[in-house]
């Protein structure tokens, strides 16, 4: 693949392919940062509803703060596909998750695109080295996978496929930081990718319980939004799972927990908790303690939980309501 | 089993079993809301170290906002269990997750404390139904599982054994809700109850990644604080997806989403997305929006993740850094 024709932190114009809830939601999260953006999507009330989504995400956007000419009047929709991507600089697929669809489009953008500019799909769990087999030049196709709302979430994952050239994945990298993206660089093709994985593992419990009438949908949003969800919005599962082995930490609680890893605690078999595997989270843990003690996590994680309770509306000013004192 | 002595928004005295960092997190909780707390655990060094893990806890307990009279001097050790039950009006056992241990020790419990009063305990997983086979009165032995830490984090799981009186789980439900938790009644005994049965699928998909090499602990946190966990904080894993599906809401998103399911996105295998499934969910998520719209719920959820980044320190005063504008 050629040099891309700008540095990362040098484009200004973007083109979105796709404007549904995730595209549109690049196209809001783009304008807000400052870039010119053009859109194309084949549906025909496409420009009404990526407007209306536009507009909708705006207030929101202002109060997070705008780039400086940031505008939706910036926003330009392409009646062509091939329009749409002549000047882009960066180019962000958003089509629905249908492989055969997103071969044929991702080799009609490469078809279409300027030399080397480097075009990332927002799939949610299609490895590109299966999506790029059509392209005449994959090594600028790579996957960027976004969270919705894009505009907000700042969470890409960005991985390459077999035909991904490396040059192009750091280029991304750099570029979706430059776009105040937070970026996850992931080193090979992991179906899923990591957030879903994850959070796929959580979804499909969650079915599976609602399918045996074990839970209702209420049941399973109220267990994650007053109980682990207060913590994962600011510390994760690892190093949240280290605070509760208490000043032992992650290995304390791996050897507290780990027989509860042979429990039927979801329909989802353990690994082995192996020497070598105790020791990389223990480590990993370690690392992103960076020094902190477990007290001062604890009083970080508190401060956190706290600051959440009140941002999100549940510490009344008055909280005297405990027992009948 | 006798009727409970006193009534659930009248309890004044509870007697904590066991004080590390569950147990321990459990008598700050007690304790801010105003309860007089009597606490055992045989450990030699039992009353340093919970008197350490109080004394952490009381600034964030003073923020939150104490009950009236609320003071850590209302902690009392006690030199044997059964000096520690002898008036309790609530009982919350919370030793360590070994079966024959918690069995013995909820024996002694039923023994020991006055008549009626309920035993509750803290276990992260067994079956209540497995833990009350030694004692006198099972009936008023039932699971209260908090999380981590039970003085921050509202939520407790109140599920009963096959032995309990369905009249000690309502007055457990409603004794929590007294004392200001948010409280999930379940219906039927689940290993791991809900949110654990979530995060633990969660977290044995990590486990499993982090062994093969898939992802790094740190790349696991980050892919959670910064995607689906800032908007776990304020709304649950369903409706959260449900506008995933856009102006379609959570049908949509299963017609969309739902090929997916066979994919191999996580280590577990996903249920059947049959009709009856598939109404639950759409009807689960009709009922958790309450009449709220699409619009009105993406609106919730913008301002919900704006006030979350704000709070947890991602929203810088100037946010001009996008492109090179």
């Amino acid at each position: 693949m050629p040099i891309p024709p700008c540095a990362p932190d040098r484009v200004r114009r973007v083109a979105c392919i796709g404007a549904g809830v995730i595209g549109g939601g690049w196209v809001a999260h783009f304008l807000a940062r400052g870039y010119d953006v053009t859109a194309w999507d084949p549906a025909p009330d496409a420009e009404t509803k990526l407007r209306r989504l536009v507009d909708a995400a705006w207030p929101a956007l202002e109060q997070i703060g705008l780039a400086e000419g940031a505008s939706p009047d910036r926003l330009t929709l392409a009646a062509t596909l091939e329009e749409a991507v002549a000047d882009a600089e960066f180019v962000q697929e958003s089509a629905p998750e249908k492989l055969e669809l997103k071969r044929s489009l991702l080799a009609q953008l490469d078809a279409a695109a300027p030399a080397g500019v480097v075009i990332a799909s927002s799939t949610s769990g299609y490895p590109m080295t299966d999506m790029q087999t059509e392209a005449t030049d994959p090594g600028r196709l790579l996957v960027g996978h976004p969270f919705n709302p894009p505009y907000l979430i700042p969470l890409v994952e960005v991985a390459g496929g077999e035909k991904t050239d490396p040059a192009a994945v750091e280029w991304a990298s750099a570029f979706y930081k430059a776009a105040a993206k937070s970026v996850i660089t992931m080193d090979r093709e992991l179906p899923g990718f990591i957030a879903n994985r994850l959070q796929e593992a959580l979804w499909r419990e969650a079915l599976h319980m609602v399918a045996n009438g074990e839970a209702t949908v209420k049941d399973i949003d109220d267990s994650i939004t007053e109980g682990p969800g207060l913590r994962w919005a600011f510390m994760g599962p690892c190093l949240t799972f280290a605070l509760a082995g208490g000043d032992g930490g992650m290995g304390h609680m791996l050897d507290h927990f780990g027989p509860s890893l042979k429990s039927p605690w979801t329909r989802l078999e353990a690994p082995e908790l192996d020497d070598s595997l105790r020791t990389a989270m223990v480590d990993g843990c370690d690392e992103a303690a960076a020094g902190r003690s477990i007290a001062q996590l604890v009083a970080e994680r508190d401060q956190g939980v706290i600051n959440v309770l009140r941002a999100t509306g549940r510490l009344p000013e008055q909280r005297n309501e405990g027992g009948d004192k």
